[in-house]
């Protein structure tokens, strides 16, 4: 597969159950035994490792998929992969003895020589978490029996670093939470999770601001739980969390459905007629008009256009689009005209289930008689 | 003429030759001779002078004019001449024995027993103080054949309140100044005005925030210069401040075009599609629309529109329109829902001079292949 074929591939969403949990995420660390960490490999080193990494992975590669080394990667196409979750920041950081592989629909990826020797992941959309770890632990069986992976009987696998140790694996959703937030309950419903062990963090993972009110959910510790157990865990907060945004949207919407209305229109007209617009609010309206569907307020499948508008407006996938580097002013104009395009043919929001109609008094004299 | 047909008369300033100058404005205030003023005459005293003013008042007053006593208006109604810069927030307050007079196109209007007898006003579009203060001086002349007004050799014109001793007249012009603003140049241009004796304020004049970037200069001291000579010096200094709006408009489209198309396209999309919506916030974006149309993102005649709306928006006009009083809330929907229903049928902004079009590349190919 072409590096333009995997970006381009989008995985719907818009036939989730829950639809405020966009993917499920399992990813698992694996390292060769007898042989140094990346971290701590000489060039040469990692080099022979990435041959026996990479040979032992493609033997197992599904048909089609994108192999790729980081040296023969332009650092535009390597940001495209960070902003697809497909590619860490730190692997893009690298070059030289470092890949990538996803298979055909990004449902399979792996990082080789990131900070383990194998960072494998698997991604599915809505809460399915045990879906995407079936597939891994086929992939990490598969894989090991051409390698002989860094295990102690006691600890677990072994991993570059100690807050991996164990299972060696995080296990992740990604929820879209606009209510909670409108509703000012975001931050207790954070705070909660943090307290049951978890961790939670923004669209881009640890450190970053939440952009477009996606959260992420995942196991903060590897060790001393099943697998299973783990997953069970996450699955189990992911679905209180998934019950509050629900009773937020529910409170929102008989308490005061105009005012969701209003944002949703809002939102729409914005992103419509604006010409400047950055990444940052970009997503914030885009994720307003996402909830807008899930309301009502426009067919189902705009779900797909506005979940992929968030991808295709980020940064580095603005500037590959536009065929190089751009300054952030150019990008924010490119940004603004990309998306009004893509809202030409959607209608302005539906009022919300199309009862709470708002009617005027014959506003329509207004100009006559002038 | 009925109240009704009063209110819908609308004043046209779209073939304004400065357009920022919407309106010029001289008001006289006039007192009759031994008849106390209004605010120190008992209500026997006061009705016997309103008979006498509105006596004379009719006779010279030309067809078709508005004619009404007060006490015949209800609440909402006397909000509506406020709005309309027919009456003032203090006569409103009042009921019996005073009255309003309006002529047919609201060029002249007078109110009876305000603070003074008669305060005389004339409203001209555009910078004409001059006109409107020929067509007043005209109604001064016509009412002092029949009535006796208070007078001093020395000190000029008595009225109620000293610092109205002199000519009585205060001499104003509305302009509209969103470029400065904009620029983030308005404070120092408000200071040199008030440095320079004359008086700046906000849309609805004494004490109040400036809204939808309206501003109005008038002159301070009714004392010792002419009535010309004090028309000169407050048309002198709106032509200044014109000026530097004009500047700050060119240096805007000059410097950074594209952050005025952006502007122009978010207040258009956030008045077409919001549902809730105050009179300050659309005020501030129609203005910015009135300001679109000066640099051509709209046809010359919605400069119309943007004007009639900015008044039609307003609370009291929104519920007699409505047929009675509401609560804020439901204003600010019905306020959404009328500027939406007149923004219908009006394409979005063109970009300034249909030059500074933005290219985008190819982003038609954003949801192919997915």
């Amino acid at each position: 597969m072409t590096f333009e074929n995997l970006i381009n591939t989008f995985i719907s969403h818009s036939s989730n159950k829950e639809s405020c949990v966009i993917t499920s995420r399992i990813r698992l660390a694996r390292n060769l035994s007898d042989v140094p960490f990346p971290g701590w490999a000489k060039k040469a080193e990692r080099k022979e490792t990435y041959a026996t990494l990479s040979k032992a992975l493609k033997k197992i590669a599904p048909n089609k998929s994108y192999f790729e080394e980081l040296e023969n990667l332009e650092s535009l196409q390597k940001q495209v992969l960070v902003e697809q979750h497909l590619m860490s920041r730190e692997l893009a950081a690298r070059g030289e003895g470092c890949g990538i592989a996803v298979n055909k629909d990004k449902s399979l990826s792996v990082m080789l020589n990131e900070e383990d020797h194998f960072r494998l992941q698997a991604i599915q959309p809505g809460l399915s978490l045990k879906k995407a770890y079936r597939a891994l632990s086929k992939m990490d069986d598969s894989l090991s029996e051409s390698l002989n992976f860094a295990y102690d009987e006691k600890l677990g696998y072994l991993t570059s670093c100690p807050s991996n140790v164990g299972t060696g694996m995080r296990a992740s959703v990604m929820l879209h939470l606009p209510a909670l937030y409108i509703a000012d309950q975001i931050t207790p419903v954070l705070k909660a999770v943090s307290k049951l062990g978890l961790a939670i963090r923004g669209f881009y993972g640890e450190g970053t601001e939440s952009l477009g009110h996606l959260y992420q959910i995942s196991n903060q510790s590897t060790l001393g739980e099943s697998e299973m157990e783990i997953i069970a865990r996450v699955e189990r907060m992911a679905k209180h969390v998934v019950k509050a945004e629900e009773n937020a949207r529910k409170k929102i919407l008989s308490d005061n459905p105009q005012r969701l209305i209003d944002k949703v229109g809002r939102a729409y007209g914005i992103l419509k007629h604006a010409s400047i617009i950055s990444s940052k609010e970009a997503l914030n309206l885009l994720s307003i008009l996402r909830l807008g569907t899930e309301v009502g307020s426009f067919p189902k499948d705009t779900l797909d256009l506005f979940d992929q508008l968030m991808i295709q407006i980020q940064p580095a996938h603005l500037q590959l689009n536009a065929g190089g580097k751009l300054e952030i002013e150019k990008r924010d104009e490119i940004r603004a005209k990309t998306i009004s395009s893509h809202l030409q043919n959607l209608h302005p929001p539906d009022s919300i289930c199309n009862k709470n109609e708002v009617k005027t008094n014959n506003t329509d004299s207004l100009l006559k008689d002038s």
